[in-house]
């Protein structure tokens, strides 16, 4: 059994540096963490536990398991209840406000957590943490960058895969194989309880447009009604495409890209939107530059497709998603979250996934997803990737 | 897009019929769900939205989407704060006590709904659909059966796909693909948050004892510090095992089965710990009967144990799972729980996973888990399998 150590390294400090602005402007002063992914954001690494923040003090780590984790700021406890006493010990006040993961946390959870710390004033640290992931560091940003050299390494043998008279389940499970051969974890974190989904999504034909549960841009129908998102099952037939969705989480963090392949020829019409949508994704690339509203992203878009009279098929025919993007990092739906009524800026060093997509009845899913870091100069792209729609029969 | 009516079905009055009968015992006159494993119980689909279950009146199902969903009980809402005005329409009195999901939905959600209810007191829904949820209906047997024989034979095709000198995550990987392809939904539903894993674990030599954070009797630490659970990546060495505990959800059901191969031979110690493992699991099977507390059954497996004087061994041994089973179902973690500590009694149609394992320092794991239907002559085993440790390299 090999120890693992939890120090402050300067990674951590800048993160907690990020955590505590965000602290200030929400006017808390300290604030627990439990939820996997801030855990993460913190640590570096999963335990189950309680991270305790608070300005003018080391970060203090309470685990629960695994029993292999040390460190001079960590603490192992058997439940929650024995935090006070021990913060008490270290000479830290108990808060009388204190943040805890109510948009994460279970009701139960956080009932208990506020009874163990006694205080009654409870401020949001799901939402300060999202405000302080959304901007990621320089390290995150080199993680992203190597989840996309090798999710796209992995689509690039998406031709290989393909057989004639395939399922799109069949196709998915050998694109499955793929990813995780390329190093794939096989698991995406989300945020909210809703978000269930196994590999990713894999759309062929008027299956793109069978509304879901599920908050996807395009989700799919699925193949069992326990889990009615992407793939149903069906034969994958000459004339429509297939639009490929799948998972990018490579180390903790993940990218997300979106291709598209035709099953030998589409319509002209197709291939049309499927440029609207590159037109869009090129005009962002130059346009979200730092300090330009995120909604005004979403307005970009939606006057690009208003020229072209694409509106009935932008983003979903049946039900249409209000969105044409959103932040990515340790989970697929981070902020910002691009809609016409986002209030965020845009700031260098987030990273967005903006995914503009239209629904071609009778044919199919049209038209891309990358991920990008904002810079001074505009987006870079984390996700290199053939834009064209290729016939996978060639 | 395919339309989709929810109706009242005898299988769901069954399913009402257990979720009326444990309310009665909460004391509590109504219920709103929307957890998704509730969801899919009562509606057999999921959807996003509310399910408004009280005595004396049909239940009211309340969707946000997808918007294919109809019926005679099913009204579209954008938001919760609508159901009120609508049950008011249907002459249902608002409820003064409401039965929530406390420990599913997020703090913020639970506030949210008890306010726009009205209501201060809150009863625990979460409790009473595991309550509800534990014995399962005649239908729920068949799923699960038919998720036993699917995961059995892709297990059955283990043997084939090892290849001399493979890591764990490369033989997990094709392994996953072999369950795919017999028809598994590649998704987990877990109870609690912190149950975090992929398609499963496969457990290589000493891996098998690597302490994890999550619930699982033998985790692994896993290939990353984000998912510290599993397989870690080694190389398949001659003198070890693998232990195979992988996803069994064919149909929104599963079932959980764990087999152990040996890489060439292994010591007479490991062999001996595995025909223990079936002892426990023998002993189980005869005296597992309708009325016997489930604590009791932890008790007889410990007696087995110390009779062979290996407590240092089972279930673990840096950490010690103090559990050897547990309900499944929709969830793989549902009720009951086998520890010494649970106070729920054995009856007809419980469904249980049973897992002794033990820990072999130098060679890995062993033992094995089925899943088992309470039937009044004993567990009948849903998981048919060989139960014999082969070595996959013959």
């Amino acid at each position: 059994m090999s120890a693992v150590e939890i120090t402050l390294t300067s990674e951590m400090q800048n993160r907690l540096g990020r955590i505590y602005e965000k602290m200030s402007e929400a006017d808390a002063h300290a604030l627990l963490l439990s939820d996997n992914s801030n855990i993460y954001y913190v640590a570096g690494r999963v335990f189950r536990g309680y991270i305790f923040i608070a300005a003018g003090c080391d970060p203090l780590f309470f685990v629960i398991s695994p029993n292999n984790i040390s460190g001079a700021l960590v603490h192992n406890v058997r439940k929650p209840e024995m935090i006070p006493d021990i913060l008490a010990e270290h000479g830290v006040a108990l808060p009388s406000v204190l943040a805890l993961e109510v948009d994460d946390l279970s009701y139960s959870d956080i009932t208990r957590l506020s009874k163990a710390f006694g205080v009654d004033d409870i401020r949001n640290a799901s939402a300060i943490m999202k405000e302080a992931r959304a901007v990621k560091t320089p390290h995150e940003i080199n993680l992203l960058k190597a989840d996309g050299v090798r999710q796209a390494a992995a689509y690039a043998r998406i031709p290989r895969i393909y057989k004639e008279d395939m399922t799109d389940v069949e196709f998915q499970i050998e694109l499955e194989r793929e990813l995780r051969l390329e190093g794939c974890l096989g698991y995406y974190r989300t945020s909210g309880r809703s978000m269930e989904i196994n590999l990713g999504t894999v759309l062929n034909g008027d299956n793109a447009d069978a509304p879901t549960p599920y908050d996807f841009a395009l989700g799919g129908g699925g193949a069992d009604p326990s889990l009615p998102v992407g793939a149903d099952g069906r034969t994958m037939l000459p004339g429509t495409t297939v639009m490929v969705d799948m998972c990018g989480n490579f180390n903790g963090y993940q990218t997300d890209l979106t291709r598209v392949w035709s099953i030998g020829s589409v319509p002209a019409s197709a291939l049309e939107m499927h440029d609207v949508a590159r037109e869009i994704l090129h005009t962002l690339e130059r346009e979200a530059l730092p300090g330009v509203p995120v909604a005004r992203l979403y307005e970009i878009a939606m006057d690009i497709v208003r020229a072209h009279n694409l509106e009935d098929y932008f983003m979903g025919r049946s039900q249409h998603a209000p969105f044409i993007g959103h932040g990515v990092g340790i989970q697929l739906n981070e902020l910002p979250v691009i809609t016409p009524r986002s209030r965020h800026i845009l700031q260098e060093n987030m990273v967005l996934a903006i995914e503009p997509k239209f629904f071609v009845p009778g044919v199919g899913a049209v038209g891309l997803e990358n991920t990008y870091r904002v810079t001074a100069s505009g987006l870079e792209c984390l996700t290199v990737a053939p834009e064209e729609i290729q016939d996978i029969t060639q």
